[in-house]
């Protein structure tokens, strides 16, 4: 919210002032504003895989101990359903959400594939 | 760590009990739990990826709008390198993040280009 409303304040001055576009990306202070929002939300994104990445370690540790095939497509199947929903409720394309976990999904399974032949 | 007490729990049971591994993984109380925790934090990670493709929808309407080029490689370049620097600290495969970031950047880039012909 905060960096939504420095936007609108940035964009009147701009508006008001006539001040010429920044001729690099670098000198933008509005995009800057974003990039600092951006670069907050990646450092977040990149702790939640990393938790998601030790829980899947387990489960393909556990996988191998019990031998369970790494891959389950039904419950991938149920996974992708689910997400496309919530990716609905959120305003953001349930195609994007199914092509992310489909990517992290195939992560997944190389790492319990390796865990296998280890 | 709720989860992980609780399949240190279901571990030590089962050694004591000796019984005999799930035969599908529907029935498995200890994959269920994590699988838990997997959906938790697939819920999170949507939420935090809707968060994200509205503040780049919001840069690329301020792109289109001030004339600045949907891509921009030096700050990719400076992403990446963050990003990478972040994994490491998290046990996270550096390699893995930086196939993450360009996966979404090529995401967004991809709508830039769309508010640019709209």
């Amino acid at each position: 919210m905060a960096s939504a409303e420095l936007l609108l304040v940035s964009r009147d001055m701009s508006d008001e002032t006539q001040a010429p576009p920044a001729s690099s990306t670098a000198e933008d202070p509005v995009l800057a504003s974003f990039r600092k929002s951006i670069d907050n939300i990646d450092a977040a994104l990149i702790h939640i895989l990393a938790e998601r990445f030790r829980i899947t370690q387990a489960v393909g540790e556990y996988k191998a101990k019990v031998t369970l095939p790494p891959a389950d497509p039904d419950r991938e199947a149920r996974q992708i359903a689910r997400l496309r929903k919530l990716s609905e409720e959120a305003d953001l394309d349930p195609e994007f959400s199914e092509k992310f976990l489909r990517f992290i999904i195939e992560e997944v399974i190389r790492h319990h594939e390796k865990a296998r032949e280890g």
